[in-house]
């Protein structure tokens, strides 16, 4: 199955362990963003995943565009030009010390992007799947406007379409984001978020009580027509340790196990839910393999350094198996 | 508030993560110093802060400086002069081993400098606050001058003193160092330690008992005359987690909520602690305001690399507030 | 005491902190083997330990010889020759994620070493212990031998002999070890295995199960006429957090308090195990002492970085007193 | 003597040793801007050296604000207000590779700023010297605007103006910029400038002709009334070596004495060379002092990493003594 | 234009700085091989580059593969299976030291490979260019094979054949070279080699010699039909410094300018060298224009960390018209 | 031959690359001494080197010792007890920057130490050669008392004695030496020397002067009849450029070969010619051969990272034959 994730890669830089920014002199350079998290982890399990967006013609560029390739993405239909690349810097916290985050995204190239310059023929050639996050509408009118023509492009031509309906709450406001979300809920089949995050739909945060995710994915389904509704189920402990498990709703509810994570990095914790879920529903698994393996794919993420997650379909099953660490020599 | 804290500057070299320096070929060169620390971190914190001792006029004391200045403090009555600077190797534990600590430190610049050295009407010019610990008496016959001096400098011009009688077994002996730790006692308005850490004064350990602890500062009260006393109350599990929080008592006693730590760095949790008890008091919180900003903030400095805590207000009470380590993008 | 033990040194190469070998552009270099991690734990506990196995003489030799020396392993009967040195790649797990680890040693001058090319003479010179693994015969006809050769020429000197069956799949099959590991076993004084690890001998997992532990080591003691069986019992709880105890059975079963233990690096702890039994052993501590010294040594190992154990006697047994890592100044 | 530097500070990333930022997975991150770099190399000569310009007030620009804390410059005329931190990227060549830099600068608070938010007054209290460079009006209008008002306000205090007149072709034109950099010359006591870079002047590329050097300065001083001229003369052999040596023209032509550059990090040594030269007609020197000494200074950064010299007077003293790199013990 | 590369890539791993082995406890990881080299170099200079080998399914393969990926490398039809990873180590000498390398490439599933596992047909589909070397036959019989079945193929299809003929004698005799050698050089169109590298065809080391470089050419000419013969001629200075330059003769001898290379990197400067060659030819370029463009090629890879050129065809070309290394900004 | 080296062993705390301590947050962390350094490099041939002098039982000692242990170097007579390690702080200088060094060895526990302390009869037991230098005795009374009486021990058991007189102005003044130097030359077989660093003799810098090396070597001679003198002819170009040869004179003067050398770390170098001169005469080499054994060793130092020599024999006579720096592969 080919899959499309359409967004904005952005470079990432963090310290070095624990250091904050105020402290360091040395950044860990590697690159992320929502959309391009999905498309490297499905790379890694395997399947063909192009990541769609625009990366400028510089060093950063270069280097953006060639993360993609070594994890085995399709970047052929990646629009390359003039602009500056979004930067977003991470501080990894720990026990009580949340991650600090900072983004130095406006004006990106991506951000400043207009829907023409995408050769959509190209890119669903061949896909079955388009995934796409409520931050790229939030980045400027060029962005929204590509977001919502992918839907639109996508939906034509009968690719299933899954959305993440995150906030980010420094680029836009609760009201201008309403509306642009109900629209994109509208033209999705699959929806993705956590469970504290469906707020701008009406929908109260409903942790990790099952029945609130219930209620809420029935509430997604009936409201937007959404075939299927996956809710994270995150229980903070501290920014070192955190309670792991989803749900799936797809008319009935299917919940993973929970996981007891020791985080080493949970940034694309969420992203990696979605590629497993993603890459799960494409094979076809049933509802409650597909939500473990899901489930497995997020808590494996939170192990690894960097955005993504880089598993093979073989490792994520072992963890669905038993997560407790063995090791096999 | 202006805030002096008069001590030893060290130089400290680690390993990089967990290593020994058995194995190590390289260290990670920091600088620490129990009042220093508190110095830093109320700098941080955005209070004129005025860090007092004395380094040497060479590379190793120049680098010394600029970490001072780095971060804000006033070091304008620093001394500089002939000698060595001080310098600690710690190696990092985790699990059961607990990180190791070797000075080398004897016939430092700072032990070995004298009263008549430090410009005490500049250092207490505009200042509302004096800081200093039991290890600077410990250090020599100059260092235990300057601290009494200081202390009756500070008392002379109102200015509140707090102490924190950590005892270096190392450096002295229990005879030695209770006649001492007597004296500065009286002339002390806070007392800030440890709730095992009383014992010179003929206290028991009192841990994490709260009817002990409360008991424990009644008595340096009574005995001292001291208005104020803060213990840190630490449940040492691993040197991977500790339990943490802390007792005001000012006549009644106050307890903060308890945190679960996993540990980064624990080196200056203590210092951490007084930072954020002197700025809470010097900001005029009330006692339970207090408390729990002053055990957050020693919380925090769990989980940041080096001997400070490099927090602002801001982050702090966000910890009060939640300590589960949600990112705020 | 003088021990001597025989085995394959190989080069490790792991990738920084959390990070794949996929993501990686650097790799820690050290070195490690069953066998030669017991002999560097032992020096560091100043007993005589020499490590006796086979070195390429090339850089990647000398890089190995070197390390082995650094502790104070005695080298004088590592054969040096042709060939080329193994190597392993491992990555660090964390919580869910395993470590994984690909072996790249065949062919390697250890594996292709023949007895003759051993000074045994040399080698048990004053020598009182002798210990092997289950890796070796694996290694290939030449090794098998060297191993078989090395406890018969124990035997006949009244070296005492441990034996740690562990099986590698990826090296041989169940049914080529199984004639092997009883005629092993058969040579040996002390066997020390993972409660998991006895089933090539018809036993089933005990995992920390006491009675079954306890069965475990009579049976092997009664089939074999081994004196001693020890077993440690891990609680896999995920790559992060595990549970830590162990069993001595010398007629009656002796068991070590349990240690949560945090985990840096899990590999060469039962090695570290070993050694700490070895050493007790070797000392006369009375059983209850010996296995509390052993797991103490083996908890330990799992807070240090790279395979081996580094501690003092004296550290060992501050966590047999206080496994709760506070410092000690 | 109180100097002021007035321009943009960046934050700058480059990959360690001779890597390219596509091979590169970490990046050293340091500071630098022309005229912060003067400031700072004033500063560790022990001057009063006060940097102006505006920093965001985020994890960047703290950092930036400490960096510039760190050695000592005073910033209390620092801007802090929204907005995002300019950054530069930079590869180290060598031989025949050049460096290669990516300005990502565009839309920095800096850049944005305007003159009413500086406090002129307090910037120019007690000083004596401005320095600015051609880099400040080329960020747009808010720049230039900022770059003129404080030539002006300093001459209307009769405050001494350096002026690097260097052109950055990718931030304007010749034709923008030829105006402007008249316009500043004309307030310009002290001109500093490479031997090549007068071509907006209308002047030639004079490269190390001591006739043409001397030919180009009377011009400066002709048509401009500037008093002073220094120029650099750069003799390019590759990215590893140079010739360096200047020129100081006050009416009489003073020429260094010529070095010959192992380099380990080009950038800034214009501004070192400015430093030393501010420094030396600070302190009264006689001319030919003063261009040995701001030569000295100049090459001496060509061997540190970083964009700034961090050199005491006396080791520049001695470079001028001999520059032959003998240790002195 | 498309070419082929086919030969065997090896993990490269390398001390940092100038450490030797010996020392180091952490190694650079990267890859490279002759053949590879120049599939990389061409893809960064935009040209449809295929590296055509084995490599295995394991985690140092799946990082070789992902290497190649990286830089834009087409690795369709890289054969994965069983077996090893060949590996290199290299100590970066300087000054008098030489480069210390260590190969521990016995074994790998390249050197096994036969001529059946690889899809000739897809792999020289719409190729105009192959590239070998002379190490690939030396690796073992299967890889001979190989080497002359892909020469064979390329000629059946019209495709120009590259031969790069060094030959190392750690891993064959010249005796035994010498056959095979003459039968690869009879399939070659361009000889690429250094000028003193082909002792093997009888004759003598040409050194800088130019004269003697062009008999050279021209008895590879006569004797073997080469078409085109371009010798890079290296002045050995120290492991630091060497003089570069090449000459192609086509009939008549063309020769570059001369480069005083301060090196950073010497490994795989004649695979740079042969990447420019094979542009500059596939592109036309008259025959001066070529040797300069792919002696700046390989001039250039000497201030590269690695194996690989990572320069676009503008950088090269900049260096051809001006190898001083100015920055441009 | 057993050779014997005492003095003093420093641990070495470097910055990386070409940082100032100012600018580092991470130090290299190796060891060295003069004494020391000679017997890692004569190890490193493969000769029998003991290491004599005294380390402290703490962290660092442990570390020190083990460094010795890691090349081989013989430690039985190393004394180990209370006090401190000393410390010295090198930053690389390049170019016009020379290395910085600072000494922080005042009170270490070998500067301390006393004859008594350690074991002649076990320390010269089989020993052929004594090695000494003008560091030890400027250490202290105890430490100057150590250095006579181990070159007393050596000359009654008819050992070889080589000194080399280096002159630490930071340690005591030209006067204090001259008579402890003037008594130690008596009793020196071979000297080695500095041709600038025998002012304290009376005797002018030779620097590179043939004939003026010659006649110092022949008054030194001539006024302590010392048999052999080896002089190291040093032309300081910079801190990167240095040009190197040396003198034997044993009657005749026997010049090298000059080395023009691209320094890595020139610390050492020194030593590392003693180590290949004791090495050589040893072995019997006759003068040519040895003064460009010596001399060879002298050059690869300057090419190695850390104080020592870390190379074989055949390293060293591949330099003699050609130090073009070819990789041999």
């Amino acid at each position: 199955m080919k899959a499309v994730a359409l967004g904005e890669l952005l470079m990432r830089l963090s310290p070095e362990g624990h250091k904050r920014i105020l402290q360091a002199d040395r950044l860990e350079m590697t690159f992320g963003g929502g959309e391009a998290n999905v498309a490297v982890a499905l790379a890694c399990l395997g399947e063909e995943a192009a990541y769609v967006g625009k990366l400028p013609l510089n060093m950063a560029g270069e280097a953006a565009f060639s993360f993609l390739r070594r994890y085995g993405v399709d970047t052929r239909h990646v629009v390359r030009g003039e602009g500056r690349m979004g930067i977003y810097f991470a501080e990894h916290g720990a026990s009580q010390r949340a991650d600090r985050i900072l983004y130095d995204r406006a004006g990106s190239c991506f951000a400043l992007s207009r829907p023409e310059e995408y050769d959509w023929e190209g890119i669903f050639a061949g896909a079955a799947w388009l995934h796409v996050t409520g931050i790229t509408p939030a980045l400027g009118e060029g962005a929204r406007q590509v977001a919502l023509r992918a839907i639109a492009e996508a939906r034509a031509r009968g690719v299933t379409v899954s959305f993440d309906p995150n906030f980010r709450a420094n680029l836009w406001t609760e009201d201008e984001a309403r509306p642009v979300f109900a629209e994109m809920a509208k033209g999705t089949d699959v929806l993705i978020a956590s469970s504290d995050g469906l707020s701008l739909f009406g929908i109260p945060p409903a942790g990790t009580d099952e029945a609130a995710c219930r209620l809420a994915a029935e509430e997604m389904q009936k409201k937007y027509g959404i075939r299927t509704v996956a809710l994270t189920m995150r229980r903070c402990v501290s920014a070192s340790r955190n309670g792991w498990r989803a749900m799936l709703f797809d008319g009935a509810a299917h919940y993973s196990k929970e996981y007891d994570l020791c985080i080493v990095d949970r940034i694309g914790g969420g992203d990696a839910f979605a590629a497993g879920l993603i890459y799960a529903l494409g094979k076809g698994m049933p509802a409650q393999d597909a939500v473990e393996f899901a489930a497995a794919a997020g808590a494996l993420k939170h192990s690894e350094e960097g955005d993504q997650l880089l598993a093979s379909r073989e490792e994520i099953l072992s963890v669905v198996r038993d997560g407790s660490g063995r090791i096999a020599r």
